[in-house]
């Protein structure tokens, strides 16, 4: 069976730009431009030129190599030509391979929204998309509110995707504007569409307001659309965009996608999406999120005890995809229910080499059950597990020694009368044979001993300088009188992009908070590989 | 039209539970199960008596009033009987209304996870479910791997389904336990599993893998299934189960489901849904996602642009839903009049009487506004609330006054050569027109803080003897360098059996508490009415 081709668009530089909390630079644009090259998606919609002047800058030049670089903006104004409309003249003098043109669909909105006729809504999206192809553009329309529109007035909502399509555009985007229909309703309506414009000219651009972007993506695509908008990670306004990082995967392995439909994207390239996901939560300053379908630290991990041997031997029977094939891993977690076979999988992973009969193991776990059942959580500490491993198999160099540390906060009334809080705290380490007093203010008093931790480790010092600290939390367990205070701290490398979890737990606030920062420090030296 | 009664069956206390960095204690699952309770789940499953600690104590009572409280657990192993089975035993010894069993129903699991042959998993199921409904226990079997294994062995699959349902289980789940199931296929299967279980009998277990976990869920119903696992904010192993805040108002306000199905909520229930799901992610001490259906704090924040007056004439044409039929709202076009209002109602709910017209409610507004943009979240802090509000309307008697504090946490080794932490704080508090210097220790700086200023408050004393802080949580907020610390204390008084919560941010979390902890002690006062 020939498979017909399907096509990525990706919207993460338009339509994700909406996101709230989200503002991207020219420079930022470029950088996620190479990304989405280098998933492989076929068409970059880079903004709308003219709108704005990071748009306008980012269209002087074409800033994809591979992907069709796409200019969104609207059809021309009722009541003006095509070569009067300065907006449509943007559009074709942007530096773009293609014009995605947006047009109403619902008359409602043709009416309220625009204030011209539907007649004249229509000539719009004519003359635009005939303009855009007679300047050598691939044009397309995206057409709001189509299936909100379709169930008001079927009529029209389709003569406008006719009209775009006999004007000469490539594809017809039916866009779920408000992000509201279902699934069933996405299917019968695209497939009711496919009798005006065929399947391979129709476009699906899903919003995720009921939690089915993906679903209304696919279930387009099920009726016969051949392109998919969509977002990295599924930003986007309101509640996202189709995320493309969950529909490539599932699009390249599933049936029946795998065997009827082919991507621009081979198999090597989709082992980098979780590496590509990763680096745009990066780009974004943002955790990556744990949960994420393929691509997720989760989403291959599992928790129950009794499973974890079955899935070593078997995992195929207990994952439905490999998670190599998205460039993932298996995880089992270490938790209160761990047996061995948990304790070899985790150590593998992290790159930890031991031999299973290592009598060291036993005494690992051991450590690892009464460590958790005192209020640790390795499963959201890596990094802190990872050296308790390594510790346990005589493996980490001690690069420093903290002696002893003072750390005091003291609220008062400065010399003008206003009430001030002042952090200080004094730490006293040894490193390489020779004892250091350092001494830091802070926000506060963990901010206060992280500064003076990190104030001088002597030689070691230059292997930190990248280190920060991104996230801090801190949870009690089993409150009342007999509880404990869980620290996680995150912390990430500026220099190597490296980020990594560490705890630290006691009844103490500010001891636990010390374990984690200086778990957060071994690791950072034992990585950069000083000892 | 009759609607059909569709069931919701919350398992946040027990598949939940798996997911990694989740941890719950006793007391957290008795909150989770009295906020499942106010939602108006049907069932609630609380875990799984024997397999932990945990679990066996939460059994040891209902913890249901609305409810139908469920146990989780395997069916009896092969080779003994339900009577020797101490499992199956611990079950039905658990404070339960009904037993969920957890069954194989893929051949090669049986084969090579169980190791029994076809027909003893067989037996198994019956002989389980039998006893449970002899026991007077609503059962019920999730077919585990149920998808999988019914594209494997279908016929076996369907046994499985047939004789938990001859046995007298009310329900038959099929779970996509690895979650990989696309939606065409759960719709199909689901279908041709009604020709041997009803589909009043049948529910469905979905996993968010592909990021279809609400649309396999729907897909399942669309076939006649009639109940629907899910968790709260759709927490859950790997990628998560199918999000129930997301799909009860799919359910309840969109068509078809809104015509045909009838759910145990009803509007005024669903107008909670919002502060229920933000609740949950404050028990986990995690910021709610802004970008969930519905519930996200941007999920209506509609762009308004060029179509501002369109919006405001007619805003359902640009939402899907209205949304305070979720107790969401609509934030780009929330007025100083609606803010007005529900300023209005808190106080009202509050017992803070005040009239429309006082001027000093415009300035309580701007301070709320401005504080919360500081970082303060009344919405979880009700006490604080009050207090600013009180204070803002001249209400509130000036008990003591904190002139200056002192915290000090030492990290030494002691006269035995020990490493030990001492924390001490000093107090000076003005009462009366006396000032008072307080000391005390304690476990880290907050808790010698809290000791400190609660030693001795003079005529207040007596007041205050019941007071203890129940619960502490720290969140960092914009992580990085401008972060700033919330600190959210849970206090309650022993002698009124009073329960509240205070709030303090600061770039110092000394500072912050020192405010929560202030604020709770002047509500305690307040409340005891010693003024």
């Amino acid at each position: 069976m020939t498979r017909e081709r399907l096509y990525l668009f990706d919207t993460t530089l338009r339509d994700g730009a909406q996101t709230s909390g989200i503002d991207f630079s020219v420079t930022e644009k470029i950088a996620i431009a190479e990304l989405l090259d280098r998933l492989g998606v076929d068409y970059v919609e880079g903004g709308y030129p003219g709108a704005n002047p990071t748009d306008t800058e980012f269209f002087r030049e074409k800033r994809t190599k591979r992907a069709t670089f796409t200019a969104f903006g609207m059809t021309k104004r009722a009541g003006r030509s095509v070569a009067n409309d300065p907006g449509v003249q943007m559009l074709l003098d942007a530096a773009a391979d293609a014009i995605c043109f947006v047009a109403k669909a619902w008359d409602y909105h043709v009416r309220v929204a625009l204030g011209c006729s539907n007649e004249e809504n229509l000539d719009a999206i004519r003359d635009s998309v005939e303009a855009a192809v007679a300047a050598g553009r691939e044009a397309m329309v995206d057409c709001e509110h189509f299936f909100d529109g379709y169930k008001a007035n079927p009529d029209y909502a389709l003569a406008c995707a006719r009209t775009a399509h006999e004007a000469g555009a490539r594809w017809v985007v039916l866009c779920d504007t408000n992000g509201g229909t279902l699934p069933g309703e996405v299917e019968a309506i695209v497939r009711a569409v496919t009798a005006v414009v065929p399947g391979a000219n129709l476009g699906i651009h899903a919003h995720d307001d009921t939690g089915q972007a993906v679903a209304n993506s696919l279930a387009a695509v099920n009726a016969g659309a051949r392109q998919i908008q969509g977002t990295l990670n599924g930003i986007g306004e309101r509640c996202g965009n189709a995320n493309l990082i969950t529909l490539i995967p599932t699009l390249m392995l599933k049936t029946p996608y795998r065997d009827r439909l082919e991507l621009g994207i081979d198999a090597a390239r989709l082992t980098e999406i979780t590496a590509i996901s990763h680096a745009f939560d990066e780009m974004l300053n943002r955790a990556p999120n744990r949960h994420a379908p393929y691509v997720g630290e989760s989403a291959f991990a599992t928790k129950a005890g009794i499973h974890a041997s079955a899935i070593l031997k078997e995992p195929q029977t207990y994952e439905h995809v490999p998670p190599e094939v998205v460039g993932n891993k298996r995880k089992v977690l270490v938790s209160d229910q761990a047996g061995k076979s948990n304790l070899l999988g985790e150590l593998a992973r992290l790159g930890v080499e031991v031999d299973k009969a290592d009598p060291r193991l036993d005494r690992l776990l051991a450590e690892v059950k009464e460590r958790e059942a005192a209020g640790y959580a390795y499963e959201a500490a890596d990094a802190s597990f990872e050296l308790l491993a390594r510790k346990a198999l005589g493996k980490v160099p001690r690069f420093f020694d903290v002696k002893s540390f003072r750390v005091m906060v003291e609220r008062r009334h400065n010399a003008l009368g206003q009430l001030v809080s002042v952090s200080e705290a004094v730490v006293k380490v040894d490193v390489d044979g020779e004892t250091r007093m350092n001494v830091s203010e802070g926000n506060g008093p963990v901010n206060a001993l992280d500064g003076a931790l990190r104030k001088d480790l002597g030689k070691y010092q230059s292997a930190i300088e990248g280190l920060e600290l991104v996230d801090y939390k801190v949870r009690i367990l089993d409150g009342g009188t007999g509880a404990v205070t869980r620290v996680l701290i995150e912390s990430h490398d500026k220099t190597t992009h490296r980020r990594w979890f560490t705890i630290g737990v006691s009844s103490n606030i500010v001891d636990a908070s010390f374990q984690a920062l200086v778990d957060s420090i071994t690791y950072a030296l034992l990585k950069a590989d000083v000892a």
